[in-house]
Formats: structure tokens, C-alpha cells, sequence
């Protein structure tokens, strides 16, 4: 049994400490948080603190915290010859202060705590200072997931930038069509079934075989004609990103 | 039964002639296209010609061509008291013209050959001259899918807008988001689930409660971090694209 100990209460850190409480491979030996209260719903299953000065004797400990208090929050652990990780795509491994030996185990989804996840299709990265330690943190990603991957720190930096494009930017296009689409009073259910083939169509064809629409194909007539529809701020995304496309399809040709 | 003739062989046509082949409800009089060629595989199941003066007499003709091409193909249908409809998403009904009764039967969704498609979830999006038009249009539709729209052409052209921004761009942004894994060697696969993920949210979020990243929390010290990693043209997306949500998230303060 690997003993973990997890450090936060945020989304990541809810939705870990769920799994590890149900995983047999596992035994997930305390929580921290500095607000107590938010983790009190734990303390019939494991052992709680707010208090870094009773942390357990653990294997690994998890800080699933914000990205910018990690490297502050890392620097009060006291905990030599440990193994401490934290689970943010967009930080450095050297970001961990601590004196203990440094990894990260990076679950690359989007959490909210409504929602239920899937662990075991959630590709986790890992990365860590040394073999021991890395063959430590890929028994623990197995015992969670199927899709485990080794990812160095500058690899998972531009990993988070490409979640970004693909996650936050595509969310806000998501928006911008709602958005006309209410202007219009259409209803934006329409768009949910072309929404989930688009996503789904690229786990079967690379981005650049699936591409279509009128940026594509330069036609200019139908470019135009959407360019008087939109508000200053939607056209000028459009103008660019139909710019991208023309010129990523131009170059092909 | 519905007599219909499709005119066409593209995508659309061959979707939709597969669809109604099968339709117990739709009798598919024809099907025409000015290359015999592409259409011979349907000699054994339904009329075939390349012909406008051999059209039969149905009741609802389809034609599902280029977009371009609608305003001249039409023009040449000699159809009076007929009802012609297109099937183009970017075209007002009023391109159709034939001096037949005009209508639109719109699918959105996005098509290619090799995929398979579930017809009883496509939203259709129908639009007529008349009553009498638009109920038999709706009969017609029934018999394909679930999902039935009454949209105008102004509303249409508008949902078109929005289809390139959820299925056009998105595909851009995934492709941008592959070619920053490419650049660092990092299997995009690791990607597939976030982008099912934030597809799949929005059929019960609204993607404004849906949004989050570094652009959403104003976080300027990792958006910098982020465009040092960039090519020319993928910070300008990035910049604009966070400039768009950190204006829209900054408006609702």
C-alpha cells in the first residue's frame, strides 16, 4: 500500500481524495488544510489536520493547491528523504521549496465539484527527480488511471499552454456562439450536436484533416457577408483566426 | 409518402440519400447529378439521371450542392407550383431561383463520407413560403430526426456565423494546440479527454459558467510565462483571445 497524504482541498484535491479513499492500492493516511472546515466531511474516513507540524509519515504528499502558493506553501513542509509533488500543469517541478525530494503528478482534466470524473481515462502526467521516486509516482498514477505519461517540466509548460487553447480559448468560442446566437433569439441547442462531433472527430482524424468551413476554402463572399454580422470584438477574433486558417491551408497547397 | 428527388451528390446529398433510402415514411423518387458517375452506386435502389429535363414529379426537391452554386443550379429548374428546397446553412431562401415554391431544409451538422451519422439527433432547420409548405417540410423532417427548428434566413445566416465559431475555429484551436504538442514531443493524445471534456460541458453549462484559466482569473503572470513559448502568429491568437475573455469576465465584476 502506498501511503499518501494530500495537501488542499480545492478541485483537484476533492476529487483525488475521493478516488484514493476508494482505492485498494492505496491508503490515503491524512488531509490537510488550513481551513479545517472545509475538509471536516473527511474525518470519519481519515485522519484530518490544519496543522503542517502533524503531518503523518507518508510516502508521497500531494499539494493540490493554487498554482502561485505552491512554491511559498512548499517552503514550510520539513519533511527530508519525502517524496512532495504537486499537481499544476503550469508549474516548474523546481518550483517545489521544499527540502524533500521534488515530483509531479499532473491529472490533465478540467474539475468541478459538481461533476462525477472518470479517473481511469484521465491521462496523468508524472515527473519526478529520480528513478525511485518516478517508479513510486507511476505505481500510484496506474492504481488511478490507464493513460499514464512521462512529462518533463518544460514538455508539461507547453502542454498547459496547448489546455489552454484547447479547453479555455475553445469554451469562449462556445460563447461567442452562444452569444450570436441569442441576439438572434436561436436556440443554442442547436449547436450542441455539431459542438460534440467537432470534439469528437478529432479522436479519430489529426485537427488539420478535419478542418472545413469557408476560411478553408477562401471563400471570401461568405467571409464577408459574417464579417457585418458581428460586433467589433467578434469580428476581429474572426478576422484573425480566419487569417490562422488561410494561411495554415495556403502554405499546404 | 413524401416524394422526394435529391439533387446533389456531395455530402449532404449522400447522407441524406442513405437517410432516405431507408425511410419508411419517404418515397426517394430520384436522384440527379450533372456527373451520372458519382451516382451509379444507387442505380439498383433509386432512379438515377444527370438530366434536369428528366426530373420526375415529386413533391419536395432537394437540392444539396455548393453554396455558390444554389442561385444559378436553381435557376435552370423549370418546377412551377413545385416546392425546392436547399440544404445550405450560409444561403437565405430567397437565392433560390426557380419560380417553383421555395423553401430550406438545413442539417447542422458536419459531414464527411467516411463517418457514420445518427440522423435522429441532427437538429434540421426548416423555412418555407407558405403553411402548406412548411407543414409538409416538417412532416419531412420528423421522419429523419427529433430535433426540429422553424429558423429564418436571417436567423440561419446567423447560426451559420455561430457554427464557425464552434465547429470552424474550434478545429483551429485544436490545431494549434496539436502543433504545440508536435513542437515538444508531447503525445496529443494526453489532450483527447480535456477537449471531450469541455465539449461535453456545455450540453449543461452555459459556456460563461463553464469558462476558467489563467485569462478568466486574470492570472498575467502565467498568460506572460504562456506567450514567451509562442510562434508570431499563435501569441496574437492567444493574446486576443485572452483580451476577449478577460473583457468578458471583467464586465461582470
Amino acid at each position: 500500500m502506498i501511503k499518501v497524504i494530500i495537501l488542499g482541498a480545492g478541485n483537484v484535491a476533492f476529487h483525488l481524495t475521493t478516488n484514493l479513499l476508494k482505492n485498494t492500492e492505496v491508503k490515503l493516511l491524512q488531509v490537510y488544510n488550513r481551513n479545517i472546515e472545509k475538509i471536516q466531511y473527511l474525518k470519519n474516513q481519515t485522519s484530518i489536520t490544519d496543522k503542517l507540524t502533524e503531518l503523518k509519515n507518508a510516502d508521497i504528499y500531494i499539494i493540490a493547491i493554487s498554482d502561485d502558493a505552491i512554491s511559498n506553501f512548499s517552503s514550510k513542509l520539513k519533511l527530508k528523504n519525502k517524496l512532495v509533488v504537486h499537481t499544476s500543469g503550469g508549474t516548474a517541478m523546481n518550483e517545489l521549496q521544499s527540502n524533500s525530494n521534488k515530483g509531479v503528478f499532473y491529472l490533465v482534466q478540467s474539475f468541478s465539484k459538481e461533476r462525477k470524473v472518470d479517473f481511469s481515462k484521465i491521462p496523468i502526467c508524472i515527473e519526478a527527480e529520480t528513478d525511485t521516486d518516478f517508479k513510486l509516482l507511476k505505481k500510484l498514477a496506474k492504481s488511478i488511471s490507464n493513460n499514464i505519461y512521462p512529462v518533463n517540466s518544460n514538455q508539461r509548460k507547453s502542454l498547459h499552454i496547448a489546455a489552454v487553447f484547447v479547453n479555455n480559448f475553445v469554451n469562449h468560442l462556445y460563447y461567442i456562439g452562444h452569444q450570436i446566437c441569442e441576439e438572434d433569439k436561436i436556440s443554442f441547442e442547436i449547436l450542441k450536436p455539431l459542438i460534440l462531433e467537432t470534439a469528437n472527430k478529432i479522436t479519430y482524424l489529426k485537427p488539420i484533416n478535419a478542418q472545413t468551413g469557408p476560411a478553408m476554402r477562401n471563400d471570401m463572399k461568405t467571409i464577408e457577408k459574417h464579417k457585418t454580422k458581428l460586433t467589433s470584438n467578434q469580428q476581429e477574433i474572426y478576422t484573425l483566426l480566419t487569417k490562422s486558417i488561410t494561411k495554415t491551408y495556403g502554405e499546404k497547397l
